[in-house]
């Protein structure tokens, strides 16, 4: 049975070519970069290499480039960083309904150390209003952190509205940029963004790297102490292979984007174009400001998980949601922010494309997940009407 | 030129096996461990697997094995995580002036938010008292911090002591544990510790990976906020190829540590014998309490930094200090601590030796450093006397 991995967005395989440049530094090029002598050296050379390709693509200085474990670890300094070096100048943080769990549980967390968190409501389509977000800026507000693209049904948000305004207003602006990645344009002056993190499992580099891009000025608590890596705010050896990895895959993807894009928007459009065929099924989220390899989709009178355990036994892997919160039994947050009834949004897939996705794939899907549809709902105790729902 | 590595303790190269078992893991298996889909099943399913072989090393619960991004990440969450969790039991933290910077500089600023630290002495030889451990404890102690082996010395401290009176007290008891593993048990059981952390990177496992053990009911605060993973206190996408690599690398360095110690502490031994044949020089840190693989050796009116030039240009790689100090200025703190003066500080070297060292390279260091000295004696405008320094 072939394989169709469609779950892109909960994590890429790492690239070939990625992982090849990476395998000098496990046994080779092995140093620790603060050690004083040539192995050291070529280490810390590495390193200091992999971040310059990096900013270049960033469009920013090398200096505001920090490595990190992963998006989560990024989420969790800047808003943690931000809010703590910045208490004495206000306690409020506006966000929205939508983020990723990273976001959402800090939020939670800094609502139990005094601050004030404004969740935004977005649009049916999953798009925040811009205006939305200056309305709720207080003289309080510190921080405005919004997603560049969404987790389950890949929205892309107006991030270069809400930086003029967070500009403006002279307000820390923060976008999680890890679905976004690979798929849009990372230019932080353009995006007027003075943090923005992303990292390497979604886009065919390694996991258990990311990085926090912070631009210079920016007032923030150091994440990790001790022997004071990445300028002092993030502290631990170096984890080397890996940064080598993030950097290529970031060149890599950055290089073939365009190329990608395309590819992935006329399959995604197919897929999708076909899926809603079936009956009493939408589309989540809005159709053109969309991530080219996101296909969300509920199908009434169904349960997601259900229809994910058949196309499992036919070696076809999707999700229902975020990997984070797909063994959770909660329906999706960002589900019932669109206004998503509660049956619909148990009843929804999430396809992930990516760069070994073919047509045929696609076709294969199509030609068994109505039948599964089909079976599915001829058994369930659900009966709702259409009207209801649409 | 043949290179002759000795900073081991600043890093290890990955073992050829380690890298071996990880390699499946960047292009094969794949998935997020939280999917919902057998490509998710299957790298949970190592994950797991590698916790439980890691759970009996330590002689623990598999639930009771954190992973973090590396042993300065570890010790943030363990101080952090109890600090701020138990704060309103008390604020005061027991640890001693030869810790690692990551521990040192968590203190520092749990200083600024509010908890007193006790920074225990050391003897002349590196040695922590359990007595002074014992002293130094009041009624709003909460937590003592203790590394199992000092990583510029190689000093072993009185752990299972320790662990005996933190106990009866009901104390929390951390050890940092990154210069420990793989060399000496890390039964936590036997240790009486509540919290240790070691990781890959000096076990001849990957960087950017670590663990924090973390005994059931412990009160702790979640380092990493966001989807859950780890039991729901450090979130983010498991790090899957760096956790196998992990396991492997423990399980190893464990099975070879009786035949690789005697190895090692006779390689240690014969080196030290014949370093300390040179002239105003001598051993610093415990003879017999000391890792199988640390050499730390001060020689007056010779500065380190210059002994490691030089035999930097005949590819000999040794260090100063830590890796994470080594390119401060200030001298060691762990010196300062052992009482030697600042002179003698400043001509110390630290070799440490690892699975790759011969006698041959020792033979080679041992013909080439004597003159080294001899050179730098005679153009330093130094001129102490051995009495004033013994």
């Amino acid at each position: 049975m072939k394989e169709i991995y469609l779950d892109y967005a909960a994590t890429t395989p790492v690239d070939e070519r990625v992982l090849q440049e990476m395998m000098d530094y496990f046994t080779k090029i092995y140093g620790n970069p603060s050690s004083f002598h040539n192995k050291g050296m070529e280490a810390k050379n590495a390193v200091d290499n992999a971040r310059d390709r990096i900013a270049k693509i960033l469009n920013c200085s090398s200096k505001e480039v920090i490595f990190t474990s992963g998006g989560t670890e990024s989420i969790n300094f800047a808003l943690k960083g931000i809010a703590f070096a910045n208490k004495e100048r206000g306690n409020h943080i506006i966000t929205s309904r939508i983020e990723h769990h990273a976001t959402l549980n800090v939020c939670r967390y800094l609502e139990k150390k005094g601050f004030e968190i404004t969740y935004l409501d977005v649009d049916k389509d999953g798009i925040i209003n811009p205006i939305d977000v200056e309305k709720s800026i207080t003289d309080k507000t510190i921080l405005i952190s919004i997603m560049y693209a969404n987790n389950e049904i890949g929205v892309i948000e107006p991030i270069e509205e809400i930086g003029k305004i967070a500009r403006r207003k002279g307000i820390y602006f923060h976008t999680d940029a890890c679905q976004a990645a690979g798929f849009l344009e990372l230019d932080v002056n353009k995006l007027g963004v003075d943090l923005l993190n992303l990292n390497g499992s979604k886009i065919y580099g390694p996991k258990g790297i990311g990085l926090l891009y912070i631009k210079r000025g920016v007032e923030i608590e150091p994440f990790v102490h001790g022997g004071g890596q990445e300028f002092g705010i993030r502290s631990g050896t170096e984890n080397v292979p890996s940064i080598i990895g993030l950097a290529k895959a970031l060149e890599l993807t950055h290089e073939e984007m365009q190329k990608n894009n395309l590819k992935l928007i006329n399959l995604r459009d197919f897929f999708i174009k076909k899926l809603l065929k079936i009956p009493k099924s939408r589309l989540n989220g809005h159709h053109e400001k969309r991530l080219p390899n996101n296909v969300n989709i509920s199908f009434l009178d169904v349960e997601g998980e259900a229809m994910l355990l058949h196309l499992n036994e036919k070696g076809i892997y999707a999700s229902t949601g975020s990997a984070c919160a797909s063994q959770s039994l909660e329906t999706s947050h960002v589900l019932r922010a669109i206004g998503l009834p509660y049956e619909a949004s148990h009843g929804s897939l999430r396809f992930t494309l990516g760069n070994k996705t073919t047509i045929s794939d696609i076709e294969n899907v199509l030609s068994i997940l109505p039948n599964i549809i089909e079976t599915l709902r001829n058994i369930s105790p659900l009966n709702l009407n259409m009207e209801h729902y649409k």
